[in-house]
């Protein structure tokens, strides 16, 4: 079996001193011109040319370069010359290449402008993910998501773990998937909210990013079924300090982004990427900016709009009235039949990426905004009963992984964003 | 309504050169003393005492001072005072106390010392957890998370997010949660591994915490149904270099956790902790060791036999036989009827806290295994079959979240590491 103690990295090659080399990786492409034969090998740090002409390399290896299938996996011993020639200004003649796993006849277009549809990419996405273009997405998310959980560690925040399986919808929401959980019905739950209220009305300051599911029926480029949440929830808070949190961790995302993913902005052919500002208006403000009708949502084409005129920033929507926001948001001043609330919205790159606001920490109060919304308080009873042994005040947003991922990478369809994708058809691979 | 903007946290007033402060928190206790009262007011950084003596202070004040329920939220202003009999040396002389959020009746005894048995506790989650001690145990699982991920992503591994729903048993286990996912049957999964391997197989090295789900109908204090794993995965590796990552990671977990949780530590009177070493033991070597039979699984009296030679450190068992790891472990030199495989398993703390080893990434070897398993084929088609377009040799292994938890912080009941447990019974809260 082959070790690989002493395999380097492709561009540790093109920086090393030493006059040999083992590497590892998958066959990009082979060419063979007469006499000469070229072999490209990629690995997760980049592509290097093998480079055989006849009679001046072993014979065997020269006779099977090209013959190698294409993302099969080698093992190259070789020397390292340099090249003008050479992509990088490297090359390495071979002294051994030994296949460790043969690919087969591939079922879908990996090049880099595939020509393969979504769907079918998705099929294979094992195969998909060998694309730079598929893995500079993902990466990109990795950054995200890092990002935002060293933010809000620095800042003292604790990481929850909140549960997926719920015995009841804890929002009232009616779109949950069902799970048979031994002899009782449970759900899978659409939010982790509850979860995070209880958490930070102890230890004040919560962040996580969780999946959620939600059954809806929809099958469009806006829509998946699983998703993750990145979430915070903070006590001794309003609307406004919140908003500025989310201000802050997103430019923190970008300038991070910007900086440690260069090159995936480029092989996406991002350039617009800038570290954004933040823009706070009320909701009247603004609908009246887009000639909308107060008291209705945003259209997305609103939405569009709004972010057209403050472009590339973060557009923050603020004290919206509370007949369009849920009942758990904080009415002004504590007055159950204010008719403006403590909820914003917050949109980025032309969509909605969050809502949040404060919540009502007040049993009482809590109950008659049930009623206004013409909710029954019984079931909730749980929920408001969480409040009634010590709950300060406390606001809390969240932000969708994948949604941010496809913003920030100018992605058409949001399941280009998601690794595995679960929609209204697709539960494989 | 309240606003926050002037709020100092308790821990700032310690230090602070202000003569005046306001500050927001949890009402710890209250005693009257005749002309004098104190209250003691938590938050999250720490607790200070409040101190009035009658005609000193606005009447109201003094009055409702000591009537104020335990645990109710106040916002308190006043001046700053050395005193050498409070606790930390300083004390708030109150000028106005407000109380933003009543507690009713506590329906559990949440002394750090509590007297409410462990179900009640977790019934009351959110009570629970305005104790110091239970607060401690998740500030130290916040850590651990939080130094896992960042200890893999600057090494240049890609965070990955799995699918949580999906089709069929990937690893063809049968303890699996059924989903109704629209018309079609699905599962929770029991175990990322599939798409790590797809996800190693094409960007090399991967990690990830998520949550899995295991139908397991026990009710012990060793089990719960919803887990969290830690898991990596990495190519062109065996199983020495996968330990060896496994070693350096819970280095620096407990590492940072010795210099980041001193306090908790305190709290849960973890003495013993240290940064361990790692030691690696044959199976064979290991099972005379501790009087077992060769070709059998160690039983936890043995494990913890292991570990008390070794005390604090990781004990790597490598090289299982392959008649008692699973189908998809890598035999001895890629030999389908090798004796001895690529498994391990590692002990800490008395306990198997992971195993892994390499995966077999050749469809004809796995087949082999899976038909010497008396599995079937044909059940693994998709998992085979992902391994047929160029898939290097890979290892990885998995560490629950929940358990080095409980390890760590020396406890006897997982639950007690599980924020919101879901076990046979319990699904709230």
């Amino acid at each position: 079996m082959q070790d690989f103690e002493h395999r380097t990295l492709v561009s540790e090659v093109f920086s090393s001193k030493s006059k040999k080399a083992e590497i590892a990786g998958w066959v990009k492409n082979v060419r063979a011109l007469g006499k000469i034969k070229f072999l490209v090998m990629k690995d997760m740090s980049g592509e290097i040319q093998i480079t055989a002409v006849e009679g001046k390399v072993d014979n065997k290896i020269f006779e099977m370069m090209d013959k190698i299938p294409r993302e099969s996996v080698v093992y190259i011993k070789g020397e390292i010359k340099d090249s003008k020639q050479a992509p990088g200004g490297k090359e390495i003649i071979p002294e051994s290449i030994i296949i460790l796993s043969k690919a087969e006849d591939l079922p879908i277009d990996i090049s880099e402008q595939s020509k393969t549809e979504l769907p079918k990419r998705l099929d294979f996405r094992f195969l998909d993910l060998h694309r730079r273009r598929t893995q500079a997405i993902f990466r990109i998310q990795s950054e995200i998501a890092n990002a935002f959980r060293e933010h809000f560690f620095r800042k003292k925040y604790m990481e929850m773990q909140p549960p997926c399986i719920i015995s009841a919808a804890s929002e009232g929401g009616t779109e949950l998937f069902p799970v048979k959980y031994f002899e009782k019905k449970a759900f899978l739950a659409q939010s982790p909210q509850l979860y995070k209220q209880m958490l930070a009305c102890s230890v004040e300051r919560v962040f996580m990013i969780t999946p959620v599911w939600r059954a809806e029926k929809h099958n469009t480029p806006r829509h998946i079924n699983e998703i993750r949440q990145m979430d915070i929830e903070v006590a001794f808070t309003n609307q406004m300090s919140i908003m500025k949190e989310l201000e802050e961790v997103v430019k923190y995302i970008v300038k991070r982004v910007l900086e440690n993913c260069k090159e995936e902005l480029e092989i996406l052919e991002v350039k617009a990427l800038k570290v954004p500002k933040g823009v706070y208006l009320s909701y009247e403000e603004a609908i009246k900016k887009v000639g909308g009708k107060i008291g209705e949502d945003f259209t997305p084409e609103q939405e569009r709009k709004l972010c057209a005129i403050y472009k590339g920033d973060i557009v923050f929507t603020h004290s919206w009235p509370t007949s369009i926001k849920p009942f758990y948001i904080m009415p002004k001043d504590e007055k159950a039949n204010a008719k403006l609330s403590e909820g914003f919205d917050a949109l980025y790159l032309g969509v909605e990426i969050s809502s949040g606001g404060q919540r009502i920490h007040l049993p009482e109060l809590l109950i008659q905004r049930l009623k206004a919304k013409r909710l029954n308080p019984k079931n909730f009873k749980e929920y408001i009963d969480s409040f009634r042994f010590g709950a300060p005040p406390h606001s809390g947003w969240s932000i969708g992984l994948e949604r941010l991922t496809q913003q920030i990478c100018g992605l058409d369809n949001i399941k280009e964003a998601t690794m595995f994708p679960r929609d209204r058809d697709r539960l494989t691979p």
